[in-house]
Formats: structure tokens, C-alpha cells, sequence
């Protein structure tokens, strides 16, 4: 009897933006992504979010690379983290890992890391499993779906994507490809399910650029400042193109969005004409509608160039009422509000603000989803990528598509699926986990120093020092009280004096009734201290006792 | 030669909710509203935002009264606070009084505090000032517009309004009278720009009403949880229709829910069928399909009813695979993240979600304000009610109706426009303000003890304790190290170590340089510190340093 295949979702619906996913049959594994998350509101003070790969660590020997999907931080962030402790090959288009490349050097593991470029339509062998890389369409170019090949049937992965019949650089989606697969047998597909809950066709990539080209028509007399997405190459492109079309210069500004650009042209992904770039330093020497700058801070990204132009904090560009300022994307769920101040402090510049009709989405709405399905007709649906809503919308179109329920996986983090073409069932579920990363810290802030910040966040902290002899038990100094965050000192001195007559008294109490315990001391003064000030101020701040022996 | 009329907006664009302006003319002045805001996502562990009154506690003896336009918090929510700083009068219409009502007596003000419920189209003379209240619809019942008459002329302020011609309660807006006016002579409207942004028309209440009946009709085997804004007192109404016409009982809640349905019912605005209201301990005695819980939590606040509901935590409603749940609202800017977690969590338990279509806006789009203007036809303009993009939008679409751009004041908080029919100028600016109210302080939370707040969020607080004979300056006890919110300990035990080695060769070498400035002691410690934390860490924790004397 043949094994399985078990595909195993190391990050994804508990931990959206981490895509990784094992795929494992017998002693072969191979893992498809490698995504970090940023942080979540709650999650105070850290600067990214990466997947605990324990799983993988546990059975190195079988790992036998990495097969990623496209250059998007969801999904190859925390290769530089995880290549560190399970140094495996990595695979992946050329765009794709020239993103890689720049990040690894970053990180300086660029020269022990084994890469192997992959053209589409190439086949991988991976010990008893092939990986073959299919073209897709997505708002980075070279994206790839991928399709599994195990003794157990093929698998299509189908990354992030979208249907694009009229790309700006390169190929439309290799439909036909889907199909023969489809006709092959597929045991499952995977599909992107980020669009799930929109109706119709993502429109083409081209569509943005007749909106640039309106734009810069009617636009003339100002300059123009177009904020994007950095890694949207094709968007650059044709924003360069309608620039050259009516003699505009172009300065590039924000250092991911210069980063990507150049990388791009090393690979020949972009193509600009002579003469159209500019440096930032050579503005000045052209008018203002001559020039276009197309900038990082779509997101309103605080510290990002469009931020900083819209907060007077941009040293070399300032706005005013001879500009018109255009967004080139949507507000990312949670970014409604950090977006919305940037346009609100453009206008109040003089600026004009363009934040509608000038986006397309990467990825692939209902009737593009239905497409696929209809081309790949697997006997498993594991839809993948988004919130539960969004998988649960692809479940419930499936379901139109006369797929049985029974047949459609929606996979929690760490999930063992077991699948062949007899049957498939969720059979465990291996260790995963969100590992923080603040500052060099990696995994050193875990959920009791986020509670104490959320904790401090709150109310603030008070603090009560006291020196006591530890042979005569007596107070020598003190208590002296110190609060930060919690009330601002000077309406504060009285509440903060009878604290501390409070805490004398404990702390006697404690002395008179021959506590010696300073962890049982510290806890009465803690309790009796908080009830205190709760009653006062109805806050609750973090209450830190600290005995010095003298 | 005739005064001016004063306007001056005491909170608004700088400080979006709080709603109040104030309106001077010679020795009288009236306050429109008196809204609080919602602390913004930097604002920590602050509850409310209430706006400085200091201007009018400064004029105190001109005030003659709020005017209030409607009940919602962002109208009426400082009150309480203000009053006690300075109790003048309140004018409403009967429902809006009936919720400022309940407000007080939670202050223990209801006592003390003058009230007149007004009738629309009567008439309110305060000193110089006259105020006449007019019917208009919004998300609440018995909202108004009102007509202030001044000697300098006649201002029209809408508040927020939509064009509701088949409202669910009541008339609808009274636009005769806006044409009368306008016929009369005006001399400047303020006019509601939330959704200027938006073309068309805001669709009558009564449409979600036809949504309900259809829902209602397409789910009969599922329970239906409702949830919707607990002061739209006409959305609760039309539930109960639906609930009514298809034999449901209906469930009541969450506190604020049963609150306004209860303030609602007293005064006759909404019409409950006998034998419809059960109470949630009855529900069991009800097959699913024969009930429907309306309630609170359409914004995915952590705390409310609903999202009890979707987290498991709701000790009396458990969600499963027969539950339908509705939201009869759209996410606020800021909240959709924590609505998406909602729905989620609904999904995730088996419930179906219906997130769109059982929702209309309270606000004007821009036919409507064009519609008002055109009736009104002011000599000067003053959008408000919203962000600058939205003021900002509302002047747009009025250069499109030929007002002259000059005419036109977007007005910051506290900025004075002194007007007539001769002209009209910003003279001065009065001063403004947010204030913090966190538990029972108001005012004790500034910026400063909010910056702390941001900083011990960010990467936690160091604390270093050295007890120091200060006749002859040596080291009694300590450096002692105690952190919270920095670094998880068992990790840090080494980095803790090293720097208590180092602060002890700080201080040491202060005493051996005879530094006996403490306030300097202590800054060299918290530097050089820093310092080593951060090139260790990448972080700056909050650094305190306390010297015991002893």
C-alpha cells in the first residue's frame, strides 16, 4: 500500500501573512514559502512576527528546500530567521529570488545559502517529490503557482494570483497549463481565496495604466506624486511610461521602493528610457510639472516618504498646493485610519488628493476562482490565503460549483493533513507558534513581557523602594514612590503622598507581625497598594515593590 | 454699526467627535452640542476625550445654553463633564433629551441641571440670539437642524442629516422650511460633509426594513442575531416588524441596547407588539428559529455583547452551525480589523454571516448636501462634521455650484470667523483643547504621562536601585536590576548581569570623580545604559534610576 501525502500549514489561519506549508510524503518534505506577519495592534513594540518551524527542525533530514511563490514579504520574510537553523536550498523564479538575494545579504547569509533559479515549466526532483513551476499573474511579477507531484497524486499550489489576460511584462497565467494538469487527475487544489468575497474579474494590471495616462493628461499644471506598493514592478513601469509620454522626469523615493527598482532593472524586469530618471537632489532644476516622484507610503506608514512629505518632515520634498497627490492602491485592512490622516494633511497643505480608480488588486475575485477550479477539477479544495471569512467565501462558492462540503478542507494552523485518492482527513496536528522579533531580539519577548507592556500601556507602573536592615528589621529609607504613565505628578502629590503613608504602614504592619518573607511582604504591599489606587483612580498600574537589603 | 456674529468651533476638525461650537454674538453666547471623541489608537489607556472648555468658563456669564442636535455620543457625551464646570441650560428635542437624561442622572447631575425639551419649529430666544430647531432625519430619531437668528444674520446648522422622504418614525426633513429660510436670507450654513466623499443619495431607513423581511424570509430554520447601533432606534423597530410579521421573539442585548430601547419606549418611539420582548433567561423556552437577538457589538468592540458571542465568552448565547448572524452596520474608519476578528470567530463556530446590504448611512451624500445648499443658498459656506478629506470634499462639490471659493471656511477648532452680510474673516483663535479622561481622573493624564506610556509600551522599563551612604559616599547596597516589559528574564539573565556590572562602575567612578549631583548621577546611569542596551538589543526601554539614601 502506498503512504500518504500530508500537507501541513505552518502558519497561515491563526497566523495570516506567515504562508508556509509543508508538504511531506514519507521522507520527503518540502516546504513552499516562508512569510512573517507584522505585528497586530496588541502585539506592543515588536517588529515582526515569524513562524516557529520546530516541526521542520525535528525532521531537518527530510527537508529538502524551500519553493517560493513570489517576492512578497508574506511570503519569503522569514526565510533569512528560519534559513539560520534549517539551512536548506531555496527555489525560485528570477525576480523572485532576486528579492531573496537582497534580503539574504541583508543578512549576511547570502553566501552560504544554496539557490537554484527555476524557470516555468521546469520540474524540481525532491526526492520522492517534483515540484513544477507554473506562470501566474500577481502584483509582483514572476509569480508562480506550483504544482506537487508525490506517489500519492498531484497537488496545485496556486499562490497568490490573479487572472491576467493582458499582463504589463511578460505572460498572461498558463491557463492552458491548469487545464492539462486538470485533465491529468489533480488530488487537491490549493487557491488563493484573499478576493473570495468579490464578486466578478480582478480587472488587468494594463487598466491602471489608461488611469495614469488620464491622470497625466489632465493633470499638466502640478506636479505629480504617486504613491505604490514598492514591489509592484509593472505599476512603476507604467507610471514611467505615461511619464515619458508627457515629458516628465522621475525621481524614485523611499529606500524599498529604490531597492526594488534596482533590482528590477538588473534583471531586465523593468525598462526605462534615457534621460526619464532623476535624483531626488536634481528636482529643483526642473518645474514642478515637469516632474513626477513616485514614493513609498501608500499604507500611511508613518515613517515612510509620503508620510513624511504630508507631515512637513520630508527634508527635500514639500507639498503644496501645486501638487496633486495620487494613491495608487487600497488601505490594507487597519490601515483605513493611518491613511486617512495622510490625506487629511495633504489637504491641509493646498494639495490635490487622487485615492480612488488609480488600483487594481493582485488577486483573483469569484469568477477567477471559479475559473480554476473549473480548469483544475481536483477531488480535494484546500482553500488557502486570507481570514477565515475568505476561506469560508471560497468554501461557499465551491460548494455552488457542486463540490461536497466533505471534499473541502479549510486547514487550522498545524493541521496534518493526510490525503490520497481514496480519502483525506486531518489525522494530528504538529507544534507551530508566532516567534516575535523586537529589535536583534528573536523570540525573546514572549506573551508575559507583551502582557506586562499592554499592562504599562494601560496605567503605567508605580514603584516602591525601600531599604530595610535585614538583621534589626527596620525601615533604613524609604518607601520612596516613583510612578511613569500612571498620573501626571503634579495633580498627583497628594494621591502619591498618602501611598506612601499606606505603604509605611504595611510595611511596619509587616515588621510588627514578624513577616520575614519579602516575596509575602512584596505581595501585601502589591495587593493593598493597588486596591488603594483603584479606589482612588479606578486605574490599575502595573504595582513593582522593590526591597533593598542594607 | 452692527456687531458681528462670532463662530467659533471649540472642538471639530483637530479634534474629530467633539462637536461643540460655540456661537457669539455681543454678551450672548449659545453652544451647539457638546461631543466627546474616542481616544485615537496613541492615545493609551485613555477611555474618553472630552473637549477644553476653557473659553466659555472664561465667558461664563454670556452662555446661555446648549442646543443639542441629536442624542448621539459625539453631540452630547462631554456634557456631564462640562456642566460641572459650568451649568447653563440644555435645549433638545424629546428623545435626544430622554438619552442626555439617563446620562446625567449616571453623574448624579440630572438634579441640578435646567433642561427645555423643544419643539420642532419653535423658537428659543437667548439674549441677542434666537434658535429655532428643524426637523431633519438621521441614524437616530428626533434629530435637528437649527436656525440661529443673530442680529448680524441668520446661520443654519444641519448637524448630521440625510433626506430620509419615507422615514420610519415620524416626518420626514422638513425642507419647506430650509426654502424659507433660504428665501428670507441666510447668511451662512453649516452643512453635515461625513459623506461628501460619496455621490447620490443616502437611501431611506425604510430599505433596510425590505432587507430584514427578506432575510427573515430566506432564514427561517436558523436563529438570527442581530447587530446594529443600539441608539438607531428605528433599525431596532424595523427588526421587531420583521421579528413580528414572522413569529419570532425578540431578544434585547447588551447594556446600551436595552438602555436607549428603554428610553425609547417611555417616550413613545418605538412600538414593541405585546408578547414580541422575552427576556434572554426565556430564550431556551424558544426553538431557534422561532427567536431573534438583537444586540449590541456591530463595531467588534472587544467587551460588547456580540463579540462575547463569537470568542465563546457570552455566558448565556452559544453560537453554532443554526445561527444566522446579520450586521446592520458598516465598520466605522478604524474598526474593521476588529470586526473581521468578529466575523472570523463566527465563521469559525459554523454560523452563516451576512455583512452587507442590512445598512444605510445617517449622513448626506452629495446630491443631498447639494440639495440643502441649493435650498438654503448661504452667503458663506462652513462644512463640518468630519475630516478635513470630508470638509474638504463638501468645498469641492460647492465650487461646482458656482459658490465662490472664498466663501468658503473650513474652519480649525478654536479658530474665530467673525461674519456679516459684509464680509466675513477669521479674526483670532481662542484656545482649545483635548482632555484625557482615564477612570475617575479628567485632565490628570497629559502628554507627558501619555509619552511615558508610548515609550514603556514600546520596549518596557529598566529600573535601577543603588542605596548610597551619602556622608560618605560609597555603595551600601545594590545596583540592584529589576525590568518588566523589556525582555523575557530567563533570556536576559546574562544582558541584566553585564549591565549591573556596568552600572556599578558608572556609579563607582561618580563617587571616585566626587559627583554628588544625584540629578546627574542619575543621568550619566541612564545613558550610558541606554546606550548599552541599545547597541546589545536594538531597544531603548524606559531607563529610571533611584538612589537610596541611607
Amino acid at each position: 500500500m502506498n503512504s500518504k501525502l500530508k500537507i501541513i500549514p505552518l502558519g497561515g489561519l491563526e497566523q495570516i501573512g506567515m504562508n508556509i506549508t509543508a508538504f511531506e510524503y514519507e521522507d520527503s518534505i518540502i516546504v513552499v514559502d516562508c512569510g512573517l506577519a507584522f505585528p497586530e495592534d496588541d502585539m506592543l513594540g515588536i517588529d515582526l512576527v515569524i513562524p516557529d518551524v520546530t516541526y521542520l527542525k525535528e525532521n531537518a533530514d527530510k527537508v529538502k528546500g524551500f519553493m517560493i511563490t513570489h517576492g512578497h514579504e508574506d511570503h519569503i520574510g522569514a526565510l533569512p530567521y528560519v534559513l539560520k537553523e534549517l539551512p536548506v536550498p531555496i527555489y525560485a523564479t528570477k525576480l523572485t529570488m532576486g528579492v531573496i538575494e537582497r534580503k539574504l545579504a541583508e543578512h549576511g547569509l547570502d553566501k552560504n545559502t544554496k539557490r537554484k533559479v527555476v524557470k516555468f515549466g521546469q520540474h524540481i526532483n525532491l526526492g520522492q517529490l517534483r515540484v513544477e513551476f507554473i506562470k501566474t499573474n500577481h502584483s509582483i511579477a514572476d509569480a508562480a503557482a506550483l504544482a506537487i507531484y508525490s506517489p500519492a497524486g498531484i497537488v496545485v499550489h496556486t499562490g497568490d494570483f490573479k487572472v491576467d489576460y493582458t499582463p504589463v511584462f511578460g505572460d498572461a497565467i498558463d491557463l492552458q497549463r491548469f487545464a492539462e494538469l486538470g485533465k491529468k487527475g489533480v488530488l487537491a487544489l490549493m487557491c488563493d481565496s484573499t478576493n473570495a468575497e468579490r464578486p466578478g474579474f480582478t480587472p488587468s494590471e494594463r487598466t491602471v495604466g489608461v488611469t495614469f495616462d488620464n491622470i497625466f493628461s489632465e493633470h499638466q499644471k502640478t506636479r505629480l506624486i504617486i504613491a505604490t506598493f514598492a514591489s509592484n514592478v509593472d505599476r512603476v513601469q507604467q507610471i514611467i511610461d505615461s511619464a515619458y509620454k508627457y515629458g516628465r522626469k522621475v525621481v524614485v523615493e523611499g529606500r524599498s521602493m529604490v531597492n526594488i527598482i534596482d533590482t528590477a532593472m538588473n534583471l531586465g524586469y523593468i525598462s526605462i528610457p534615457d534621460n526619464t530618471l532623476i535624483d531626488i537632489e536634481q528636482i529643483k532644476n526642473y518645474p514642478d510639472e515637469k516632474t513626477v516622484i513616485i514614493t513609498t507610503g501608500s499604507q500611511g506608514e508613518s515613517m515612510a516618504a509620503l508620510s513624511r512629505m504630508a507631515s512637513g518632515m520630508h527634508r527635500k520634498i514639500h507639498i503644496g498646493p501645486l501638487d496633486t497627490v495620487i494613491f495608487s492602491s487600497n488601505p490594507i485592512p487597519g490601515n483605513e485610519k493611518a491613511v486617512s490622516k495622510v490625506i487629511n494633511e495633504l489637504y491641509a497643505k493646498g494639495a490635490d488628493v487622487i485615492f480612488q480608480d488609480a488600483h487594481v488588486s493582485g488577486h483573483a475575485c469569484q469568477e477567477e476562482i471559479k475559473l480554476i477550479y473549473s480548469l483544475v477539477q481536483p477531488k480535494y479544495a484546500i482553500p488557502v490565503h486570507g481570514e477565515y471569512r475568505h476561506l469560508q467565501a471560497q468554501a461557499n462558492l465551491l460548494k455552488q460549483l457542486g463540490i461536497d462540503k466533505d471534499d473541502i478542507f479549510i486547514l487550522r494552523s498545524g493541521e496534518v493533513l493526510e490525503l490520497d485518492d481514496e480519502s483525506a482527513d486531518v489525522t494530528g496536528k504538529v507544534p507551530v507558534g508566532s516567534i516575535f522579533v523586537d529589535g536583534l531580539g528573536v523570540g525573546d519577548v514572549g506573551n508575559i513581557v507583551l502582557r506586562d507592556r499592554q499592562r504599562l500601556a494601560e496605567d503605567g507602573i508605580v514603584i516602591v523602594v525601600v531599604a530595610l536592615d535585614c538583621d534589626n528589621n527596620y525601615i533604613v529609607s524609604g518607601p520612596d514612590i516613583v510612578s511613569r504613565g500612571f498620573v501626571y505628578v503634579r495633580e498627583a502629590d497628594e494621591l502619591l503622598d498618602e501611598a506612601q503613608v499606606l505603604v509605611t504602614e504595611i510595611l511596619e504592619d509587616c515588621i510588627h507581625r514578624n513577616i520575614s518573607d519579602w516575596g509575602r511582604m512584596k505581595n501585601i504591599v502589591r495587593d493593598d497598594l493597588s486596591e488603594y489606587l483603584w479606589k482612588k483612580t479606578k486605574r490599575r498600574p502595573m504595582i513593582l515593590p522593590i526591597i533593598m537589603e542594607v
